[in-house]
């Protein structure tokens, strides 16, 4: 088990941003709130702040993402950080120098923050644990374990959407097993104190055990968006399937794609989310995607406010608020 | 058609820089004189100007090129904004996401710029189509279509040297047929009234209906350079042609490279120009590339200012001149 | 013959730095008292310093070396310059353009300073005789010929933890005969003053000649390392090596790896070295590169400082110290 502790230091604070797994919702409400005070920023004319000049950020990805480590390097830059990115292949660390050497090296010149991406469940954790005291590591997607930027932006745009969670209904809809996007906001969602969440695929996509997370287990998508105020979709993440747990990309569209028809069991004022990047006709109708209650671009926007203030908040440079 | 009005806003000014066909002279003097701000500018010990500050620039190539990416990269550095470069293979954008949609999220990321370069002809076109209002498009080469910036760079290291258009008889001598280079230059030396321009080349790498620009087509090259003011050499772009069109190397450079000999037959102060980078022994002989009458090297100094006044003029921004 | 004066300006100051063979010993120590006022800045919270703000520096990388390329892009980033990595493959170069006409359109859009490493002995050398007045060149590692950062970067670790160089004896154990590394710290150690210096290896890894550096020749480690003040340990640069020159890796670390029995012999108050990255249990045991007479970490760290203090004196804008 992954002892979530050590995201904290001793007056309680965020000091690295791990997963959203054994946080309190003051912690998430917190990075909620700060990123607000930067939201505005990305939208000025000049859109840099001096918050984090001379500190040095590196965007540590195992696993390649052009996406991702863009809006975290435009986050960083925003804050003024210098920026440094490595791409590293998982077999090049296997050769000649070991994880940790290579880690107390990036150390050893003084880096204050590790932003990583990797596809083993628990790297960043591993991480955490072993750099020096003064720097701070963002779990920037592990494995299927957790993405927890990519949940608290998600719950960014939910809040200023529907300002409240305690009154809302969520449905989370198809690939969850695999899925460290859905982890993340299911904890987010159920430490946030939404009404109820509920998960939405084939029984080959379920993870075992998920009844303890609290959620709703739906296998039929129409039952399960009746009345929510939110829809979650996720991707498809054919690069992370193995063997045939899917029927034909057709068949899923029809089961689990969100078409204008499923989407009227929703509330009128359902908003519908999705990660990106989308595959338009396998997971989401395009008139949706491109729709009046699509947040899925205002989710990229938040992304960058969301990212800015976990780095501010784990280095403890974020302003009064 | 491509619609280049495009390129404007309401009040007629810069508000992309896709071509130069469908400009007017004041548009083109506009980016001269401006860049003439800037030419010293790169000359000095602090060579950064904070009038792009805060400013989010994205090169998006999807044909790869260091060479023009570094330019465009120094000059938005010269200008203090951040930077991102983005290599994108046209591959992997038909893959999981659109073209659009991956626009959209780069948007949504606030961005203030995209420097397309792309192997398709009419891509920066597109994409200027379909951007929100705050952002500007740079056509940093598209197909065989055009390259404005670079005709502007060689714009400026001609009046730099000879101050008017008007007298002035310039030849561009090789492959007409595949240069975007080429057409750029051709649109911008009539528009700026040029006395009379000069295209050289063997009949296949002449493209059809090339009368109606206004030029004169040569096939002799030492007839084509009589009495002219400025000779530009067009890179031989291998990668670009398709099936034979031209004869061996030395029989090219016998009868299209730049020799002593051909020289001779222009002004003896014509300046020789050329994109770079040159094909020594194809194209020109080192000891032209490389002697008094050359401009090579001053046309890569133009191109950083000449890219920052496009880049300010098209964000509004640029100082008063 | 290299001629090394290409380093200095008229004034005998540091113009380039390609080589610690040809320097005397007042400009190694300005390296190091200039290095020790930068060693400060890499621990402050605000790690930056605008004294080469406005100057661009092009890391130009023959050789793939992301560890190198980063300790110099993170000396540059704190110094507020504007850096640009353009990773050359050789076979590149050779291709369309040649490695004069790349370097003079660099210089042509105003670049201050090349970091250079290149897979060939002189490589450095040649492009600082070949470059403009302006341009400073630094050798980032050229063949098998110098890393002079590296050397000097172990030298203000030796002079922190020893003081002086006059009393030391320091052995350096390795492939002495493919190690550009060594060569520097040679050069470095008996410029400096060092009492001795030994190098330790097996017959087929000492190059001929050796004795004419002033060195002794040892092939027994634990005679070499008796009553040593300071250890540096080479990597074993499999990649550079051809042919059959070694036993195994077990035999050789049996007989040249660092071993607590070895470590023995040398003073107690011995320092332990390494330029990274370490193969533990080829090189080096894991107890000893962890152990408390290792400084394998600050070497890496001191390696900022180092590169800062060599930017700032070639551009002639080091702090008066």
């Amino acid at each position: 088990m992954l002892n979530s502790n050590i995201q904290l230091n001793e007056q309680g604070n965020l000091k690295h941003f791990l997963a959203i797994e054994g946080l309190k919702r003051p912690h998430l409400t917190n990075i909620l709130d700060t990123a607000e005070s930067f939201a505005n920023v990305s939208e000025k004319a000049v859109k840099n702040v001096p918050i984090l000049r001379g500190k040095t950020i590196i965007n540590l990805f195992f696993e390649a993402s052009t996406r991702t480590r863009t809006t975290f390097e435009l986050a960083a830059k925003r804050l003024s950080a210098d920026v440094l990115n490595l791409n590293i292949s998982t077999s090049a660390t296997s050769k000649g120098e070991s994880l940790m050497d290579m880690l107390h090296n990036l150390e050893a010149m003084h880096c204050d923050m590790f932003v990583v991406r990797h596809n083993q469940s628990g790297a960043a954790h591993f991480i955490a644990q072993h750099v020096s005291p003064h720097i701070s590591v963002i779990n920037a997607g592990d494995g299927c374990h957790e993405h927890p930027t990519q949940a608290m932006l998600d719950m960014f745009t939910i809040r200023r959407h529907k300002q409240q969670f305690g009154h809302l209904k969520v449905a989370i809809v198809g690939d969850i097993l695999h899925s460290r996007v859905a982890r993340s906001q299911i904890h987010a969602l159920t430490t946030l104190g939404a009404n109820e969440v509920r998960v939405v695929a084939p029984k080959t996509l379920i993870p075992k055990g998920i009844n303890s997370f609290g959620v709703h287990v739906y296998h039929d998508m129409k039952k399960a968006l009746k009345d929510v105020d939110v829809i979650i979709m996720l991707r498809l993440q054919n690069e992370r399937m193995q063997g045939a747990l899917l029927p034909s990309k057709s068949e899923y569209y029809q089961l689990y794609g969100l078409t204008e028809e499923k989407l009227a069991c929703a509330k009128p004022d359902a908003i519908v989310m999705h990660p990106g990047p989308i595959n338009r006709g396998v997971e989401i109708a395009s008139s949706i995607a491109d729709g009046p209650q699509s947040v899925i671009l205002e989710q990229v926007s938040n992304g960058i406010a969301v990212r800015m203030a976990v780095m501010t908040l784990t280095l403890n440079r974020a302003p009064k608020i």
